[in-house]
């Protein structure tokens, strides 16, 4: 087992508490404080936010997708504007996913139809060579390999680039397919060595990381196994993917509790797409150092605020009148600022632009809390106690 | 002629130069400089920017729409939630119009048609009691009165109010329509004095102030005949009403030029609904004090960049790799940020909502900034030589 091997780039777990963990994650430019929330900045922008707000939300990585930002703009574009960081100023350190999920799942084979619009994997053709897929855009082809996706992370020049994996959908039918599994597990592993060969020929010596993978579903002896595998690759840091894809939840988190601190100690390990405030939780528990999720920004725009006392949509007649911040112990913008629940309600009902940013900084705040309260419970030798009582804060009900 | 009337509201001219004139309009609870711009916050939010970022641009006093804040979500609720002030959080002066000019303008009588979409006027039913039309939002019949328009802003509690005007639509027919503006002047000035008593027994007391509308057209005769009656009544400034509502531009000019120094010099002067960075430059000139316009607002969210030198539209191709901001002389939070053309580009491409805040906080520093530097000018006694070099970076078109 190897720590992180990208020159500049170190892990250092400064406390523990059971499998959860208190790390500093150290690039050739940024520190980062684990555990960890990055907000999703798909198009290059966590919509709606600009950088100083997503920073002041707590958060310390923020990700890019790979998928649409080689769609729109182009990766050509990025780099010569100096690359993710140049292009949108976010001050901190930046991570690409690999695109795979998204070509996978959002694009199509030929125009969206009813019958395809939505599903996952609908019409991408995937095979040992890469996934081939239409631009949801403008239905252009495309081929994404293991080479092309380091190639365009490479040009977008995030500090932590990942791999192109082979995500398979879960469903209360598909989570017992062990051999659609099998077959990710080993194809994700080819693909990790090819993802290598091109990263340390052409980027480990730019000081730029790259991460594994881990697939296998909820069948925890393929977890492991992947895991083995791919921490004797020269990866700076271990994900899990393919979780939070159509599996019963309780299935996750017991694959999770089995599998997560499993993962090779010195490298930070990354909960790919997940999840809900109860999902870190649990994640953190068992050993996770990041996540990323759209859910705080994505549910924002629907109205959803996320709270220390669960979610509550601001559109709900009874804030019409209710002069109170969303949570008054809140130290958000939006929380702080004093701006009242019916001002947000207005602002909502009358498609106001500002109720999204609002909301957006206040969902990304209760994360970026979580995870830096979650951060000293460790350090306190708390963390089960301080889970405990979040959950039931969370199941409280907004008031 | 008398100063502002309201107790706690003064204006001082503190420097001139021809009929420009530089001075301070002190608030009870704040201070404006002037000449200034007004951004207008329709429904309680300067659509897509918080407070602060308002301010950012050198605003001192933003504008609130009677009309839509009445309709949704209605005085009572902003009146219990602390006004306008407490309602949006913005910390400076703030401004109500009378809600006349969209009863005119958005209202209809009975549901949209084809046939009345976005007429000026169309249904709304103008009497000497006032004005009765159809809500835009649900069809729901109002009748906008004197009386309604002072109740209705006394609830909204802004520093500044408007009295109910007849407000004439022009057009290159209508503009000689001498009897139809005679009417709207006469008509304005009985609504005047129905304005004042409510205010003076209802609001006054109150430290909020209220403003009279002068009308007229382009007839110079008629403004100066209804500004001299204006300023006889307790109003604490006067406005120029019924510019910009279609007549052409030279006429604007050639009226303002005539009339505008001649408004009561020790009160506010008050341009409504006007215009472009070059209508501001030819009413300063001529002694206009306060402006306000949706243009900067609006035309940012069509992707219309307002620059010193001159409008750009940020999705042409020209821009598509452009590193540099949208003027590297500027210190608005977009070009001071370092945003790249390319960037801005790619998120109005991507319908990216970021952008639409960059290019208002953008535009809105011009108007400030033109403003700022128009009462340097004036102080300086150079407001002519500024005129014209401001028209100058404008028409030489963005490199």
């Amino acid at each position: 087992m190897t720590a992180p091997v990208t020159p500049g780039f170190s892990f250092r777990t400064e406390a523990s508490d059971g499998h959860a963990r208190v790390g500093r994650f150290t690039t050739p430019h940024f520190d980062v404080e684990t555990p960890t929330f990055m907000p999703v900045g798909t198009q290059g922008s966590v919509k709606g936010l600009s950088p100083a707000e997503v920073e002041s939300t707590g958060a310390q990585i923020v990700l890019g997708n790979t998928y649409h930002l080689w769609l729109r703009p182009g990766p050509e574009l990025i780099a010569k504007l100096g690359g993710l960081h140049g292009f949108t100023k976010w001050p901190r350190a930046m991570l690409t996913d690999s695109g795979g999920f998204q070509a996978f799942s959002l694009a199509q084979e030929g125009p969206r139809t009813a019958a395809t619009a939505g599903k996952f994997n609908a019409g991408a053709k995937i095979s040992e060579e890469g996934v081939v897929f239409r631009s949801h855009l403008d239905g252009s082809r495309h081929a994404m390999t293991p080479e092309t996706s380091m190639l365009v992370q490479g040009q977008l020049g995030a500090d932590v680039s990942m791999q192109l994996d082979e995500c398979t959908p879960l469903s209360d039918e598909k989570v017992r397919d062990r051999a659609a599994l099998e077959g990710a597990v080993a194809r994700t592993t080819r693909w990790a060595k090819r993802c290598l060969d091109v990263w340390n020929r052409d980027y480990r010596h730019q000081q730029k990381a790259l991460f594994g993978i881990v697939q296998g579903g909820t069948f925890v002896d393929l977890r492991i196994a992947h895991a083995e595998e791919l921490a004797a690759l020269d990866f700076d840091g271990l994900a899990l993917g393919g979780f939070s894809v159509g599996e019963p939840i309780p299935m996750m988190y017991e694959a999770l509790a089995e599998v997560a601190h499993r993962l090779d100690a010195e490298r930070p390990r990354y909960l790919m797409g997940v999840g809900t405030p109860l999902d870190l939780l649990e994640g953190v528990e068992h050993g996770v150092d990041l996540f990323d999720c759209v859910l705080p920004t994505r549910n924002a725009r629907n109205g959803q605020a996320l709270t220390r006392f669960g979610t509550v949509n601001i559109k709900q007649a009874r804030f019409r009148e209710d002069p109170r911040p969303l949570d008054e112990a809140c130290g958000c913008a939006c929380c702080a600022g004093g701006y009242a629940r019916a001002y947000l309600r207005h602002l909502f009902v009358a498609g106001e632009m500002l109720v999204l940013r609002l909301l957006s900084i206040h969902n990304l705040w209760t994360y970026g809390a979580l995870m830096r309260e979650a951060r000293a419970a460790i350090r306190e030798g708390r963390y089960a106690a301080f889970k405990r009582s979040w959950i039931e804060g969370w199941n409280r009900g907004v008031e």
